[in-house]
């Protein structure tokens, strides 16, 4: 028997886990407890620092709603969510790569005929959007859900404005054929910030960070006996692309915005998704 | 230039920050993203898992409240509390040793006289506590503050019981004189159980540890030109001794509990603090 001291902190803390403890539960527990331990260590952490992250931790806790999500908003600006993704989504070379789902995904968008447009409110430059879903070996995937969504030229998703911009406005499902094919007209997106009027904001402040994120179209691609795909493309020449608030940027998500000239389509921007199986 | 990686994922954070950064603030910040990317890493965390977690975050976040916060109970049961005590206040050998604060210490508790009772509920078994401040040589400490605090024999403190309790009961403030002794009667405290009913007490059971505290007298000792020592006394045959919820305990802070004969006072539990220089 030995009580808590600075050198068997963790050793301490974790040996009061029961026997019966759930072993994944047991795995990480201990290693939290470890690096926690290990970062207090590192850096001496005061008193008032400590008073501080507690009265962090509590703001962002109270300030989250329906609507607003600040520990998520907090993982993703440590690099958190990116890891977590990453770590949950090794694809073999070829396949398209993940990225960060946002908290701006709807279910159940309407279902659209290839080509149609997703833009309802008339704002933006408007893009045509077009490429093939394909396997490893790329043959097209038949019956692939091609779940679209982005902001709109004021840089705000739909839900973000409810009475503003029409319901459904910049988002879409489109269902391949046997070819694979998918197209749709919206806009070329843009640039816009994360929340940033709470604790986390706060933070990226103090750390000399902008809030925003590069312009970028988000998929969601789903196909029967494939891994779910999500993932954006992003505009190539965004001032943000080297740094994305939240770190979702990899250079293969990088989109080509072809410049179109003498029709109503002002750009458009090809890009393939590569499905892994199941 | 390079984007976010799995592999490069802690220097492309910390690579973020601004020059203008405040060191101290660059430091921390540093230390706790490598530490969390490398716990995130080490134990290949899954998305549900992450999921979890900001719902735990969340619900934590949401019951704090004037009288609740479960961020410090939190890390209380994960032992951050008491490393970042132990690491504040490291003293040299014979020094009374620090331990938490705990979240039930009233500013301006009564002044009373020494030998005065502080238990004002007439419940529990009464207990004369008494003793010295001293320095490091062994000299008595005149002007001490002693502030002292302690559970009820139902093992709640007053501001957890207002309108059921007396105020201040087992709450006061006694000053040394040049002999540097202090002597009140409380009572013999209880072991208590830490707010169970959120999202740290649902931890707690998932990972077979049990909610409650060793019986312990809460003591702030103050004095002109000596550091402020912050601590406890404990019960020496409490059943929860070895198993502090909040890892408080330390050999040194185990005091006598003598049971006394023939009079009203029925226990005698003396103890010295030892008080370092500022
Ligand atoms: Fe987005
Ligand atoms: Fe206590």
């Amino acid at each position: 028997m030995s009580y808590f001291t600075e050198a068997n902190s963790t050793d301490t803390v974790n040996g009061r886990m029961g026997a019966q403890t759930d072993a994944r539960l047991a795995t990480v527990m201990e290693s939290l407890v470890r690096h926690l331990h290990g970062f207090i260590k590192d850096v001496g952490l005061t008193q008032e620092e400590w008073e501080y992250a507690i009265g962090f931790l509590t703001r962002a806790g109270q300030i989250c709603s329906d609507e607003r999500q600040e520990f998520i908003l907090l993982s993703d600006v440590l690099g958190v969510s990116m890891l977590v993704d990453a770590i949950n989504n090794r694809r073999p070379e070829g396949a398209t790569e993940n990225t960060v789902f946002g908290p701006f995904h709807v279910d159940g968008a309407p279902i659209r005929q290839m080509g149609d447009t997703i833009s309802l409110d008339g704002k933006g430059e408007s893009c045509l959007f077009e490429g093939r879903v394909l396997d490893l070996d790329g043959n097209p995937v038949e019956g692939a859900t091609v779940d679209v969504w982005s902001d709109n030229a004021d840089g705000y998703y739909d839900v973000q404005q409810p009475g503003i911009q029409p319901k459904w406005n910049n988002r879409g499902r489109f269902i391949t054929g046997p070819d694979g094919r998918y197209s749709f007209v919206g806009i070329k997106p843009v640039s816009y910030p994360i929340p940033d009027d709470g604790p986390v904001g706060q933070m990226l402040d103090h750390l000399g960070r902008h809030p925003y994120r590069p312009a970028h179209m988000h998929y969601l691609v789903t196909a029967p006996g494939y891994q779910r795909l999500v993932t954006h493309t992003f505009v190539g020449n965004d001032e943000y692309l080297t740094s994305d608030a939240v770190f979702g940027v990899k250079d293969t998500l990088v989109a080509p915005y072809e410049r179109l000239e003498g029709g109503e389509t002002l750009w458009r921007s090809p890009f393939d998704f590569v499905l892994v199986p199941v």
